[in-house]
């Protein structure tokens, strides 16, 4: 078959510009991406009923394939090394068309294939990669359960060995234990990668993952396999999510993906990691590019909503201004801009952080370079990353429908599709409030392991020194803010508001003043940082310092994507767009700022106005700014942007 | 056909006294509406294809209005008495089920029938209303073009008068003065009322209305008519909405509908209402019944949402506490509760709000007790509660979809469907943010009506005096709350942050305040109230004074609500909810009070505990507040509630 590639897509010198800068230290990567991404059939009609629309997705996933845009990146056998950059490049691709065929391909080669590829050993590389990403095999990834989504450490599934048939037997003992929402269960799959508590001569050592063959070359459900279809969805109507349950399916013992953890021939169970807890967790580790794609693909999915919305704006018009005979354009009223500008900015502001941890997850899979804690660091990065991402692009999604009005509203515009898609990004690879949580534990730990030692009195001496130091290490361009943020404490009365030091130094102060109060808060009610009750009764300031840390790594790579921009006129549109993303991130935040005393009430007022400013600043440069964005406008498919 | 009532609600006490609360002046209307509504086949099955939708709900219609919950209310002849409360509520009740029943009931019977019973005279009454609330005449309200959606006096479509024929000829004199997103548009109507300018011996008389049949019986397109199909949409796939284009067309003299302006024999043009546009700004008035409506919907919508995603966090468990053996239930988190609980409270503040709304609506168009300023007064609640009701209803669902996790993204858990059909909710029946707009001008124009000849000076002065002026005029319970607000201002460093006082008085500051500065502001542009450039450049100043009184329009309500109610422990479960949403809305806009020193910097700290110490006390109370909204169990149909 001929698959046709992208029409040239013709841009502004500056919006060419900025799409390098905003592609970083990816640039040649995705633009070849671009070019040679096969955009015909880009877009699932909405009309196909719930099989049509699983059978196209299924199609397209083989077109991709034959393309070079299926398993990219992963490897094919036990001597094939894994490439990270290549796999999410090629999500992020995926990405701009139907995102029922990018989760789809997440399921099948990031999560099924990715668990053979990273919990398995050579047996199963050589036994199973090509099948999976040659989709010759079809599987689920089977964790979560009925009764246990965020709480995966307490699966109820069993894998019990049975040292006299040398197999293991998987069993689902209660109804609530039932795997569920499961891509490929529903119709497509063939086997599953089944997490469950792997019990070795009455000895549980926590959850494991098995290979189960659950259905025939026939589709029909193997003995003690019952597979479920859990129908029609919110969105991502393509992928075919079910359920499995198990009714004591016995399978060999070498389908025990046994990198972590293993059962010998003589039955003794062996593992490189002694605690149960802490071999779940590494393995779990392995999986962050699911998150680290997760973000990706919510963050394409707004660029997608903004390209429609904001084009949309420099076309529609409404309302003849007094003394005037044409109507007014959309993106010319300053309420337009204050829905749309702010949202441009913090897509910009979250593309720069995407980049750096795509760059942190080459560095440690594929590079190999990882220390324990830059391991640590990128889980909790990509955790906090997909959280915020995918929460930002449902909230874009929806404000970008709304500003389009009632042709928002219509299918064939898109934006209800995409909003409909991404919903449930919010809750997969991880529901976000409990991914937030993992962050500000992350952070408590780092937090108690530098200070944890001191008396309260020594922590604020302490903390008075922080600045720089190891809490809040820097992501990039180090010197740089460490410079403008001094430079703004010296001289604070002269800051503007559109310092960047003082908008580094603010960054700093939230998420530094919130996670220290938290920690002396849990430290006064007697708790350490794991704590269950804790978290609970504190769960706003969690969920806060959380955000505190992110808006600050994502504030930090932005100023350091700047500084790798030769241009000065394209560097000029940056720092605009990175003034109105950290001006708006504090103005939100404002209350805080004036309760803790680091912000006058009329610096506060006048952040509104400076936001405003900043808008007006932006209006001439919006089509490139769009630009930027990376999403080719042949691409797009509204129809509202063809008349 | 025999139609099954729904099953009794079995109700805690508690449950039963809060509903009756809620329900206020309607309670037994709302009783006796709930306890007849057949509720077997509420809702629809989302895997049927559009076509299958749209005649679902089609018949659907016509079930319903055999079973007098249909065109209740519409006056069906000339002599017949528009019955607004029985609309109201019957719609209410509609959107109960599938929201595009509850919609398609609002263009058929809302629109198309109100309109030609309020802009139109006996002669049409008589001839057409029949057919209309039989559902022997399907139609559609054309009032909305591709081109002009918020900018309704700028319609394009003309109507121009021919002496000679005696007859107008409606026209649609560009592409974008295409009629678009009508409901029955698609395939079901049969006849419109288009607004366009009305043009006689050639005078321009501002848009007017005019009856156009569009369809034979067959449905096919009547000369000159170009019917256009819109598809699929985000939602509401069972209406089906459509455009309709006029090439010519010529319909007889007595079509206009002309209550307000027509055309006599003589072919001269004759109006009470002198000023065309004032002349068609009364002609929107007589419609606000539909924002009433719309604002009812929503509310339910939300409702719906609420009591699914309380009921299910008062089954679901997860994680199991450090030293328990059950899992701990998802309502007994505190991070939930956050979620939920402060969404319950808002829902029962709407809820008041909305039944003065309606009581206006009935005294007004009911009883015919309408002074000019009643009339204006309601049209800018009507349009302020619809849009704070609608976004509410939308930023809910979506809060209860994640609520639920992976099983709220499940169709079968109704969440996903009423969240993507309530989405155009904030764009019909006007833009939301172009209707607080609105309100803001009219608060504006009572301001300057009030205050517009002293000068500068004057205004501060004389605003010193205002509490309990005109411009705050009270909704209900004006004299309990004079008092509370008199208490708290006497003593204001003995008010608890639950005093019910301190909450009015700052609700009320931060009205008066913002309104007052914008219209300085106004004054030193040299601007006039309904200037369009002042309005575009203080554009999120006017969204917050409109967003300020709304608030304390709907807090004086639930405090007039709790006065109503006699029974003591109903009482003290409302007044908590009342202290919640109070403070929920001070705690969002806090910066605002600490900008402007209203609010202490540890005041305003201590509001969150605050929140959360409500919260705690609700939670045994949780299961009676759900009920309490109304929404019987049984009519839910979400699974996850039914394992």
């Amino acid at each position: 078959m001929t698959l046709l590639t992208s029409p040239p897509d013709t841009l502004t010198p500056l919006g060419t510009a900025l799409r390098v800068a905003l592609d970083g230290p990816f640039a040649d990567a995705r633009a070849l991406a671009r070019a040679t991404f096969p955009a015909d059939n880009l877009l699932r009609d909405p009309s196909g009923s719930l099989e049509e629309a699983r059978e196209w997705v299924l199609r397209r996933l083989r077109e991709l394939q034959d393309a070079g845009f299926g398993a990219t990146g992963i490897p094919t056998s036990a001597t094939d090394p894994p490439d990270p950059e290549a796999a999410v490049i090629t999500f992020e691709m995926l990405a701009h068309g139907d995102l029922s065929v990018t989760i789809k391909s997440g399921v099948q080669f990031g999560l099924f294939g990715g668990a053979v590829a990273n919990l398995g050993t050579a047996w199963h590389h050589d036994t199973f990669l090509s099948d999976i990403t040659g989709l010759r095999l079809l599987g689920c990834f089977a964790m979560t359960e009925l009764g246990h989504g965020s709480d995966v450490a307490g699966l109820e599934t069993t894998i019990i060995y049975d040292p006299k048939a040398e197999d293991f037997v998987v069993d689902t003992p209660t109804p609530q234990a039932t795997k569920a929402y499961l891509g490929n269960a529903a119709t497509h799959g063939r086997m599953a990668v089944v997490f469950g508590q792997l019990v070795v001569a009455g000895v549980r050592q926590g959850v494991h993952a098995i290979l189960v063959p659950i259905r025939d070359e026939a589709g029909r459900d193997l003995p003690g396999v019952t597979t479920g279809d859990q129908g029609r969805k919110g969105g991502l109507l393509g992928v075919d999510n079910g359920t499995l349950a198990f009714d004591h399916v016995r399978v060999p013992r070498e389908m025990l993906l046994d990198r972590y953890g293993g059962v010998d021939d003589q039955g003794q169970y062996h593992s490189a990691i002694p605690e149960p807890n802490r071999r779940f967790f590494t393995m779990l580790g392995t999986l962050v590019r699911g998150r680290v794609c997760i973000a990706a693909a919510g963050g394409i999915a707004a660029r997608r909503g903004l390209s429609i919305a904001t084009r949309y704006a420099l076309r529609r018009r409404q309302f003849v201004a007094p003394g005037g005979s044409e109507g007014i354009l959309l993106l010319d009223y300053l309420t337009h801009q204050r829905r749309l500008f702010p949202l441009l900015a913090r897509s910009y502001a979250l593309g720069f952080a995407q980049n750096e941890v795509t760059r942190a997850l080459v560095r440690i899979q594929g590079e190999g370079e990882a220390s324990v804690r830059d391991q640590r660091e990128l889980e909790t990065r990509a955790a906090g990353l997909k959280a915020i991402t995918t929460w930002f692009a449902n909230g874009t999604l929806q404000e970008c429908r709304e500003a389009c009005g009632g042709a928002g509203y219509l299918s064939e515009n898109q934006l209800t599709g995409l909003r409909a898609d991404v919903d449930v990004f919010a809750t997969f690879e991880g529901d976000n409030t409990v991914l937030l949580q993992l962050v500000t534990k992350a952070l408590l730990t780092d937090y108690s392991q530098t200070w944890g030692d001191l008396d309260r009195a020594g922590v604020v001496q302490a903390t008075a020194r922080l600045v720089g130091g190891t809490v809040l290490e820097r992501t990039a361009a180090n010197l740089l803010i460490e410079r403008l943020v001094a430079a703004a404490r010296r001289r604070p009365e002269e800051t503007t508001l559109v310092d960047r030091g003082w908008h580094a130094w603010m960054f700093e102060e939230r998420e530094r003043h919130s996670l220290e109060s938290l920690a002396r808060r849990m430290r006064a009610a007697g708790r350490k940082p794991g704590d269950f009750e804790a978290f609970n009764r504190l769960g706003d300031h969690v969920q806060f310092v959380a955000r505190a840390h992110l808006e600050r790594v994502v504030l930090e790579a932005f100023i350091a994507g700047i500084a790798a921009c030769p241009d000065p006129e394209v560097r000029a549109v940056l720092e605009r767009l990175c003034s109105l993303y950290a001006l708006t991130s504090l103005h939100q935040d404002r209350a805080w700022f004036l309760e803790h005393s680091r912000l006058s009430p009329g610096r506060a007022r006048a952040m509104g106005e400076q936001v405003n400013a900043l808008c007006r600043e932006l209006r001439p440069d919006a089509l490139a700014v769009v630009e930027g964005l990376g999403v080719p406008e042949a691409w797009l498919g509204a129809a509202l942007l063809s008349v």
